[in-house]
């Protein structure tokens, strides 16, 4: 009997990482990127770009037993930095000590996967291979080879992998009965850079995720290795203030000054860089179905790209490979029985997770705004601790309890709000957030909510 | 100064009813309808379709003056007659005395309001022109004569009207930043004819909309004014039982026998036109902007393709044109200021209406089902008849009470929920139910739910 073979479409980290379960499975695996290796090409032009990884994330990585090397190149940030528009800093720790979201380099988790990928017997890499188009009865793909000839690949199965853009997903949109949505969100966004210190080391705290929280927009920074960050500034499309109406230097820096004072010491050229990029959409896509005839599936951002302000991305493709992992071996390589399966445990928690990330830009942009939101975020935290049986904070589910899958994540955090927001009526609140009384309201509340029925 | 030129793409009802109201401010309007005129060539193929109408498409149609002359042919249905699986028949008023909605036949009213737009002197209309391109940013048009030859079509603005597959919206789609959604629901329908008695009554009562409610599927029958009902089922696309699984003439037999034996006497070859036909999916489409560039407009279905579970499609429809109308005068036909206004004032009621429409179903396949969910609606109209100030019931929100936004049905309906749930907690609900304490407990509930703060 020979052996099954896939086609990966995509070999970022998640076509990288689906390849390699995929190949430990037996599989022949052909894992095809558009792009040239950056191994051999630098494709980053020097920059850095990095990406938050969290518990989801490692805890899928040691499935493939590189969850501890990938986490020695890893920076642990424990909390957030909090840069207030008077310069003042203060430190939100992101959970209970120790607690840490980790900013990770695309391109090395990316490499490392391709090495270990590339390792494999029985998977072989391509890349500037650019998919075309797919027959999504066959899994047979065509790929345009450097810009120049064109060929076909067979193959038993094929996954896209292929990003937000999905070039599969795409193609499979005259699918019958294919749900789809594109939601563009008011904010868009640049990048910018702090430089390191002459002698390499950071300009700002490393193990932190710098955060200049200005309500209806924010600036963002995640610390490199090689002491650098890179920031992200988050702004609306249109209004005021916006991408749109900022086009003079002169308000320009006006912005800059007035909202991002203590940063202007470190970023480099934000007023010119801020004038010439062409600022990136954000934009959620959610499909259904995740599978095509039991021959095609789609995979990570493919099937389900969400906006930023959560940090969950790939945290989210990395849990997507982990579950189907599981899957191939329960139903014993039964593909049939592994896309519906798929598809439906993983559709309902890439919904949650679009929904939650969504929600969160007002969270993060918020952190120093709203008093009271910051006074109910405070009685929280203080009852997480006294009962953590009974109420582990929302980004603590989604960030540090991989066990929780999203959905419930989600659902028990809308029941929090319910709770929190009784609390948030009594009448005193501000004045007595810390009497007893207001513990036992909410552990009456919480139990009422949480306590198992059966 | 020459007058504006508006280009109307899609002749239906709304594409009339907008052209109408656009030519009546003096503008040169050109209504373009793919089709050929029904007026002139039967596209019917004596089949009668109709649609429901209620009182926010009367009152949008009054605004046109044409009001009275349509309801004279419509059909007022003033209960829902409900079949149960043995036959037994109940009546559900729809609201209170006198309340109905309106069968009225598609074809009728789209050939009066193409008459009165034939009438109006700056309005001209053109059939078999089929739309393949628009020019965003000009509001010119291209389309398709007859099959034939091209021409181009120069205007000031243009408006898709031109239904749930409108082509202005995909020609939109590649707009920057244009969010998108079409999902799919799991039911398709198929529709059935029931034939008039010889002498042209109705076999059925004639003032009603029938409904064979089977929880999971569901057969639906509208009168029409020459005697026949025009019948649709929905069932599931995949599944058990589903048009997928039923594919034996046997099991279609028997599928009719056991869920809709009453309504086998009157139905015309139902097995043979259920195995005929291919079942037409359920689809939503929502998007966002419903305007390019001040330019170019959606309008009706083209703009937020709905599934039929609340019978609001054509009133949402003629409910954006009436709206449209009044931000035309108040804008002084300014389209800079018209559009964003139109799409902002629209938008969060086309997705309103969306969901519940899609909730709708559940209500309508239900009916005779839980025994608890018509105990919640016993409790509900017995306390709106009470205190009719203080509660208004959901449907009759969305039917009967045109001052009454979707959105604002949608959250007030949603409160109501809250409340009943906790209602339906109390301990001896179901024997208690006509008691007092229970009029007294919803009193207290409603109040603090929805007495105003202000």
């Amino acid at each position: 009997m020979t052996r099954q073979r896939f086609t990966v479409v995509g070999g970022g980290p998640v076509g990288s990482l689906l390849a390699i379960l995929l190949g430990r499975y037996g599989y022949e695996v052909g894992l095809f990127e558009g792009r040239p290796d950056s191994r051999e090409t630098s494709i980053y032009q020097g920059k850095s770009i990095n990406i938050a990884l969290s518990d989801r994330g490692w805890t899928s990585l040691k499935q493939i037993g590189i969850s501890a090397e990938a986490k020695a190149e890893a920076i642990p940030m424990y909390h957030r930095a909090v840069h207030g528009i008077d310069g003042e800093l203060s430190a939100l720790p992101y959970g209970k000590e120790g607690n840490a979201i980790w900013s990770v380099s695309r391109g090395g988790i990316n490499e490392r996967l391709l090495d270990i990928a590339d390792a494999e017997p029985n998977i072989e890499t391509y890349f500037q291979h650019r998919l075309t188009d797919v027959d999504f009865s066959t899994a047979r793909a065509i790929f345009q080879v450097k810009d120049d000839h064109e060929i076909g690949v067979e193959a038993d199965y094929l996954f896209g992998a292929d990003g937000a853009h999905s070039k599969v997903r795409r193609l499979a949109h005259n699918f019958p009965r294919f749900s789809y949505s594109q939601t563009y969100m008011p904010q868009s966004y640049i990048e910018l850079n702090i430089p390191a210190n002459p002698d390499g080391s950071h300009r700002l705290e490393k193990n932190a995720l710098h955060i200049w929280p200005r309500k209806d927009f924010m600036l963002i920074a995640l610390p490199n290795p090689d002491g650098t960050f890179t920031c992200t500034l988050f702004l609306n499309h249109s209004g005021d203030p916006s991408f749109e109406s900022l086009r003079e230097r002169a308000d320009v820096e006006r912005f800059f000054d007035e909202n991002f004072a203590d940063a202007l010491d470190h970023l480099e050229n934000p007023v010119d860089v801020f004038l010439e990029k062409t600022p990136s959409p954000l934009f959620l896509v959610q499909v259904f179905p995740w599978s095509f005839n039991r021959k095609v599936g789609l995979i990570g951002d493919a099937a389900h790209a969400i906006v930023p302000f959560y940090g969950q991305g790939m945290n989210c493709g990395f849990e997507d490979c982990a579950e189907l992992n599981r899957l191939i071996a329960l139903h014993d390589r039964d593909w049939d029985a592994i896309f519906p399966a798929y598809e439906n445990a993983r559709k309902p928690n890439g919904d949650a997770i679009a929904e939650l990330s969504k929600r969160n830009f007002v969270e993060m942009s918020d952190l120093s705004g709203d008093k009271l939101f910051q006074l109910r975020k405070m009685i929280e935290a203080k009852f997480s601790q006294r009962f953590p049986d009974l109420w582990t904070p929302l980004y603590s589910m989604v960030t540090f309890s991989p066990e929780v899958p999203y959905s419930e994540a989600l659902r028990v955090g809308d029941e929090q709000k319910r709770v929190m927001d009784t609390i948030m009526q009594l009448p005193e609140i501000e004045s007595d957030w810390d009497e007893q009384y207001v513990m036992d309201r909410l552990y009456a509340l919480a139990t009422e909510a949480f306590a198992d029925p059966h």
